[in-house]
């Protein structure tokens, strides 16, 4: 069958059921990482791939903000596994139209990141391409278990942190090349996204997460992936969704974007209802914003987004499938 | 500058440069696999990148036999460590045009040599690509100290693990379609190479191996990374080179392609001379071969292959960079 047809997720369940979990996985492939043991510590492993006019544009990105991207992203795989970011490995396929300094601007950028999350390059490999791209793998340390996909209960609430949307729509400003005040704060949230690396953390010592991800291919896909793992549906506010101010200006408020809209490297986890409370304070704890959106309910139920009326929004087509 | 100028060593040095020492980084970028502290575990990491094209042609392979080949290529790493393999990361880049039996068939290859040398696959990623390209990461660990590429001293012996030039023989063969008796082992040691964890595993444990690298891109290439990270040259002498009966039946025994050819994944390790004797009850031991071929010598002289009557021979332009 043609891979158009199987699509992304397919492929990756045909990967998953081909990979049976051997000595030492906890969990491999299907998670934001691997949880793996080696000889009494435990191992997280993620890696990603970024290719060039599939998920990165050079004529919207610098080099160096590619690097700190690239870096950003494989740390809030780990961030939403509750780890700590220790070691990684960058494989680069390089046009020979390339200037090196186009590849050491690259490395400038992932280093300035790595410098400030604790992460050291320790190998890769280069090879002459016809389009630049970049493979990515990054090794953690889980100190406690870490958090998966599968421990949501109905009746748990559903947190994020930070604001939703900005990064895709700082994309669609960036191709505007648009100078709009408020147009440079979504542009940076888009180029240099914060992996929430002392949240998951926190939120995996105090054992109050108990379904984790990191929105990477918008809100609604990936709580799609917490619902079928845990086997739940989800009820989400409109209202409550947490937008920036440069997003309500930009979209009057439309929670379009934030919910569906890519690349937000947030943090989405479900806690019990008796955990409000310490939710509340693990918040000042950590000076970011972190909004209850929503619940979770029955799995028949599906995934609802309700107005401000408590009326269920028509949603649209779900997130982006790249054999598609 | 173009990285064309630059060249694929000029670009690795350029990144070696570029991504310092973390803590716990023992042997960053630079070595057959970078060797890590993890409270108490050392870690042995490798990653290879492998694009249609360029690193293998889809008319010469199956998707089993790239497959197989990919992670042996990574074991191959590990084992030039002394090091056991454990856990591997794949991230694929396939054409939209492919079928997803192809990727199955791609992944039975990769699983029939996991199972039988202890590895899970953990993890990875997929896109579409235009060209198809597979980049590997593999996590190993070390009971021991790793065996680095440094600690060859003048004086020192040169041996290697298995026949040489098989591999690149047997491309050539697999090219023109050779159905000549010997063809089809030797298309075989290019298609199905072996990894040699026991024979690296086993030198690195007994101390017997002071240098140790595994041969990807050519005797010559690779000693020259030994003799540059230790500070010596070599002598090897050509009647020595262990060829295999099917190698000297295509050549008549001209040891070109086993000086120059790449993709061996055999050992070539330095010990002392005091430990000849311990070399021989370990090959005992291992049941394969093990040759020594040659000695250390002062840095200024240079790598020199010496033919039956003892004088130097000219050597060619060594190896292939991926840029040039």
């Amino acid at each position: 069958m043609k891979i158009g047809k199987v699509g992304e997720f397919g492929l990756i369940e045909k990967i998953r059921q081909a990979a049976p979990y051997g000595r030492g996985v906890r969990v491999g492939i299907g998670d934001d990482a691997a949880w793996l043991d080696s000889r009494g510590t435990t191992l997280l492993v993620t890696a990603d791939l970024l290719i060039e006019k599939i998920h990165f544009d050079l004529r919207w990105t610098s080099f160096y903000a590619l690097g700190y991207k690239t870096l950003a992203v494989n740390l809030s795989d780990i961030a939403a596994m509750g780890g700590t970011p220790a070691y990684l490995t960058l494989s680069l396929g390089v046009p020979r139209s390339f200037r090196s300094e186009d590849v050491e601007e690259f490395y400038r950028g992932v280093r300035a990141l790595a410098a400030r999350s604790g992460v050291s390059i320790v190998g890769g490999d280069t090879s002459r391409a016809e389009r630049f791209f970049i493979s990515a793998a990054l090794i953690g340390r889980a100190p406690h278990r870490p958090i998966l996909r599968n421990g949501a209960r109905r009746g748990d609430d559903l947190y994020v942190t930070g604001t939703l949307g900005d990064s895709a729509l700082g994309l669609k400003l960036l191709k505007k090349r648009s100078r709009q005040s408020g147009a440079g704060y979504l542009i940076r949230r888009h180029n240099f996204p914060t992996a929430r690396l002392a949240a998951g953390a926190l939120l995996a010592r105090s054992g109050l997460a108990k379904a984790m991800i990191d929105l990477s291919d918008g809100l609604l896909q990936d709580l799609g992936h917490i619902c079928k793992e845990s086997g739940v549906g989800a009820e989400i506010c409109e209202e409550a969704l947490p937008l920036s101010n440069a997003y309500r200006k930009f979209t009057a408020g439309d929670p379009t974007i934030a919910l569906g809209g890519g690349e937000d490297y947030e943090l989405l986890f479900s806690a019990r209802p008796r955990a409000r409370e310490k939710v509340e304070r693990l918040k000042a704890r950590l000076g970011i914003r972190v909004t209850r959106i929503g619940r979770c309910v029955r799995a028949g139920d599906g995934i609802k987004v309700l107005d401000r009326r408590g009326r269920p929004r028509p949603l649209a087509r779900r997130g982006y499938d790249h054999f598609n």
